[in-house]
């Protein structure tokens, strides 16, 4: 939790932190300024001490909207620092980032941190270890970062802008459901559009698109709706020209993001239009049978990986392989039970087999629970996923509620016709 | 151009490059790969064969649609390397991109490009670069770097998606024209909705999202739509909370981008609603006829800060502080003249004064022309923002026209009422 922040720069021994980037589609930016369109931007924190923002003079008041101070790199002026520098840019940004430092009086150990261009950036630092070897940087794994720590729990405010996420999804998910369902049925068992001509995935995608727009949120990482072979496949994100077909397998994955790089809400729903198949309604009542084991089962503080297990367990006993059984199958359970949500879609904590020991369900942590079976042979594929919160007074909370029903009736035809 | 990339990279002296991060949203990967869904992707392309891209198999068929050759990370099973590397993740992925340059026989001088997490890719190539020294990495300013080269000029294919975007940006700028002057105007001259409430700024900044959002554009890194005091800071977004009020300078720069981190298109218009004063009047004309002083006079290989140059000329003369005669200032004429647009919203060419002498206005080059003037403490600033295209034939040509009215008529509002 924010709040814990300090605590956390201290466990890991960091005397301060250094954020690189524009303020927003910056998950660490994003989460020490509230976002706001301040394009490459430092931020500087010791430990104890109130963050620093340096941005350009014209970005000052979308700047000083974070809350934060604001200091303006003309304090440095760059002409003077690339003289200095003998005109090579990247000697120039290592200087002005060493007289911050010496300003600021920053040594020690720095984390370093922002979701930026890598080629410039290493650049500027590579010639910074050489001008200023006082300070080491270092360089986290994404997976146990300082950031993934403090913000693998949420505080309250943080959890309402997930919930409303949750809420815009979910109208988006009902939205898609009534147009599919309302659609007329041609040759073949395709859908029709209203003009009579087959319905094709991409129109429906562009649907998608404009529900969440209405509603101030935004595909940031797309979003995957797919339907035969692609659902089998579990980041194919559907091809446009497929057309909607009844009695297959559709997989609805959706997670929405505020603009400017915000929060998450994370969501799957796996459709059979009209009828399913015995085949896929048996896949799909395991994976909805797994799913409601784990959320019966989860509890305060466990593991997040004892559930991956659980899974495996479960998913094993049906005769599928998994992750724990083929490591490298494309076939069968082949990814994790889920992670955590925030400015991350995919954060802490994380629930795969060999993750350690401390991704805990603690109070704070909003997770996702996505269960899933994968044949794209067989072109079929299911998930069933939603968002959970562990609630301060330890329950654990769906965040957004929705139905869990496989085959979507079609108002305006029957199986007879 | 890309058919120009062996070349640049023979010039830079670069044995291969290697690109990291998703392929979305991340300039360099997307140039390469065209985007798609594929997350922490790793491709590396030596120079004068093709480039490979690296993905996890849930994600093959989203990378084969790059055209590329596609390789799992599956290939290095990270289980082994993990242990190899005593459970250290950073030293792990350090280990698989060994054994990738291994495999693909990498060695040499290799440039780092990526718009992704700097913390973790920090951590693996500090690691890597103990482990293979055989390589040597390469950080580049953004300015001067292969891709910014490369990406200077464009191919018609990369135009056309220019051109398109340029056409939804002012189809888009249109309706928030139609849909202002159609508002009824109520005490103080203030905006007003259908139901007789005040407009608010905030309002007409979500019609504008959502008339992108039905066009297939998102507005990527926002836009910015202000009044008053705002729009006298280049870069301020505009307070949602303000009311439109006539006689008061707007600044309407809308930057929409292609979905998932593709192409630009940049663009401003400055309007005053129902009348302007004469002061606003004065300066709108300033900027305009240094507008069209510079159009008129852009030549084919001319150097852009010529026309930098060209507009501290005219705004000189009209009395203005410049960045040649102020270079801190923050009133009168306070930025670059223009820039490259792309895949980035700003790239090569750069037209400051200083900036290097081949920045040209090449053939291919596909640059905005921006003049403005900005009186923040007098409640007014001004923009004309247009984007060019330098064609194969030598002729520079707007890439979409829209009017340069600068009063806009009330459609129920006479200055008599």
């Amino acid at each position: 939790m924010k709040s814990d922040f300090d605590v956390l720069m201290q466990s890991k021994k960091l005397d301060a932190v250094l954020v690189l980037g524009n303020a927003e589609n910056n998950p660490p930016m994003t989460y020490l300024t509230g976002g706001g369109h301040v394009s490459a931007a430092t931020l500087i924190k010791k430990r104890g001490e109130p963050a620093v923002l340096f941005c350009n003079g014209m970005e000052r008041d979308e700047a000083a909207k974070s809350g934060l101070k604001v200091r303006l790199y003309d304090e440095f002026p760059w002409q003077e620092l690339l003289k200095k520098a003998g005109g090579d840019m990247a000697l120039m940004s290592a200087l002005r980032l060493k007289a911050i430092f010496i300003d600021l009086g920053v040594s020690g150990r720095v984390g370093l941190y922002g979701h930026t261009d890598l080629s410039s950036s290493f650049a500027t630092l590579s010639n910074f270890q050489k001008i200023m070897p006082s300070v080491e940087l270092i360089g986290e794994t994404r997976e146990n970062s300082l950031f993934m720590f403090a913000m693998e729990t949420k505080d309250e405010a943080e959890v309402a802008r997930i919930r409303q996420m949750g809420q815009v999804t979910t109208e988006v998910v009902r939205l898609t459901a009534e147009f599919l369902t309302g659609c007329a049925v041609g040759a073949d068992e395709v859908l029709l559009n209203e003009n009579g001509t087959a319905l094709k995935l991409g129109e429906v995608k562009a649907r998608i698109n404009l529900w969440l727009a209405e509603r101030g949120a935004v595909p940031s990482e797309g979003f995957i709706f797919s339907i035969g072979r692609d659902a089998g496949v579990p980041h194919s994100q559907g091809n446009p020209d497929d057309l909607m077909r009844l009695g297959q397998t559709i997989v609805f994955d959706i997670y929405p993001q505020e603009q400017g790089g915000g929060y998450f809400y994370d969501f799957t729903r796996t459709w059979s239009l009209g009828y399913a198949t015995p085949e896929t309604k048996k896949l799909y009542d395991q994976v909805q049978n797994v799913y409601n084991r784990v959320v019966e089962n989860l509890d305060l503080n466990a593991k997040f990986k004892d559930y991956q297990a659980l899974t495996c367990d479960l998913f094993e006993k049906d005769g599928h392989p998994t992750p724990r059984t083929h490591p490298a199958s494309l076939e069968g359970y082949i990814h994790s039970l889920g992670h955590g949500v925030g400015l991350n879609i995919h954060e802490r904590p994380w629930s795969g087999l060999t993750s350690s020991d401390d991704n805990l369900l603690k109070p704070g942590v909003v997770m996702t629970i996505e269960p899933g079976l994968y044949y794209p042979e067989q072109g079929m594929g299911f998930r069933i996923e939603d968002t959970y919160w562990v609630r301060p007074d330890g329950k654990i909370e769906l965040l957004a509620e929705y139905s869990y029903d496989f085959v979507l009736t079609m108002k305006n035809w029957t199986s007879g016709k």
